[in-house]
């Protein structure tokens, strides 16, 4: 990027979200101590914090000179649970089985299979937890304000609902399934790529984006633009990983190079090759550009954060 | 039981429940066809449904003429959901490696392990979202109504708190570190015990029982009372299903007999006995009669209830 004070910037937002995820961590004591461990240990294993980056930006964008982030921490810590407790089940043995993530042990390997899976469960649940804990507690603070608890409950809907069958767990299945179709039509491969793509990846961005809108004050039109912004990025996010699998080294990555084609895994470039890869991905995101520019948030941190993490060689 | 009416009563209620249940399922169809058929599978797998039962017979009893069955229609969904995820999860290979519950294939011996964490995952967070999807609903409908909106919250909240690693989560932790212990010392056993039956299997009880409550419009001291009722049903069921695991047999419990002595698991009846075991029993059973009492609710159809379970034969 060259970008330096971009990088900085980054850098102490990731810095701050992590002070943020830590105070919400659960003690590690009694007799759930180790469950609690194997989650604590899943959540602070590093990563881009990317969502509720994402989320608090957009926050930050749509509530203006009212933001007050403690609105939104919860949802913030909510949402990372989500994606970590998706990542710890992922790395299991009955699915991926990958003894490493980002050069670190995944969780089943430092705890065990049983262990991880009841991790990942209670990592859902707190997720849960944490958010509605938020609401009751925002709803309490303005007991006579009508307006923030639908607010509050519209997120909450906007989390589980992106987060399930309809959002990234059917993107899930649809890759599990995906391993083994018998589907060898170029459109049909590449329409459930598509549905892949938007859920199991685009799903938890476009909300993490929305709860920030919602909360934020976003009407119900910004919200819904702000949504396709979210499955632009998401996407052009995917496509750029696909592209990065294939040219990517395991220094940069902290994974084996070229896993996917391991797996013999329908991406992108495996379809339309790497040029058509690389034009997608701008006309994603030069469209997420637009969607931003439009809602007033040109050059605002979010959209130098959607070109950032669309255009990452790592 | 000989209690005829009773027994017909229960039938009947527990065919509502599973109306109820169905009209709730997600359509098997487009991508994620295969992990909702995995969710519909295991969820419609029968069982006595006590919880929904539970929390729906409590939420009438406070409720009384104002009770609309459709306000808890949701949360009784929600609780089955949450409880027929934990045991999907718990039947893995990585976990107990059952291959049959109640005489039926269990979810990962149909659809493999890979496909039943996430059919797990998936029930897990279809819960929050009929839950709060019926919670936004009822926010709606009464959108001057301030109370409603606290309850609802306030029902989240118990639904989420008992469910995770404070509840159940963190109950189904130490049952798998308990297998392990190197604790010897029968009161330190005993509180380890304790601490298993209030939350691996207390914690759902007692939420179901407070949620109805809270929705019913009960005072903050009668949702504890209900809850230390729902605390002494949980662990009476858990003794009574020890005490039945000894002297029951294949054919009425469709698992294998003295399956926990197999495991060398710890139970109140290895610690202390059959007959302390019968006695501890009708102790609890007792004091939750007792609250019930106290509540107004002598000889309806949740004293009943509690009765049948506890001394349930099978």
């Amino acid at each position: 990027m060259g970008d330096t004070g971009f990088e900085a910037e980054l850098k102490q937002r990731v810095e701050y979200i992590e002070g943020v995820l830590k105070s919400g961590l659960p003690k590690e004591e009694g007799y759930a101590k180790t469950v609690i461990e194997a989650m604590n240990y899943s959540l602070m294993a590093g990563g881009k914090r990317l969502r509720p980056m994402m989320m608090l930006e957009t926050y930050r964008l749509f509530a203006g000179d009212s933001a007050d982030d403690a609105v939104i921490h919860p949802f913030m810590t909510a949402m990372e649970m989500i994606h970590t407790y998706s990542l710890v089940h992922d790395d299991l043995p009955a699915m991926d089985n990958d003894e490493y993530r980002r050069g670190r042990k995944t969780t089943h390997a430092v705890y065990g299979a049983g262990m991880a899976t009841l991790a990942g469960d209670g990592l859902l649940n707190l997720a849960y937890e944490t958010a509605i804990s938020g609401a009751a507690l925002g709803a309490k603070l303005s007991e006579y304000d009508g307006e923030t608890k639908n607010r509050y409950l519209a997120a909450l809907k906007v989390l589980s609902t992106k987060a399930g069958i309809y959002g990234m767990v059917g993107g899930q299945c649809a890759d599990i399934m995906a391993e083994n179709t018998d589907i060898t039509d170029k459109d049909e491969l590449s329409t459930l790529l598509r549905y892949i793509d938007d859920n199991k990846t685009g799903a938890l961005i476009e909300s993490s984006l929305m709860i920030g809108a919602i909360l934020g004050g976003a009407s119900a039109s910004q919200v819904k633009a702000i949504e396709k912004a979210g499955n632009n990025v998401g996407v052009a996010f995917q496509i750029q990983d696909d592209i990065l699998d294939i040219v990517g080294n395991l220094e940069e990555l902290g994974k084996p190079i070229g896993s996917d084609e391991k797996n013999q895994k329908t991406t992108y470039v495996s379809l339309y090759g790497m040029e058509a890869a690389k034009d997608k991905v701008k006309e994603l995101s030069d469209e997420a550009s637009d969607i931003l520019k439009e809602l007033g948030f040109k050059d605002s941190f979010l959209d130098k954060l959607f070109q950032y993490l669309i255009y990452r060689r790592k």
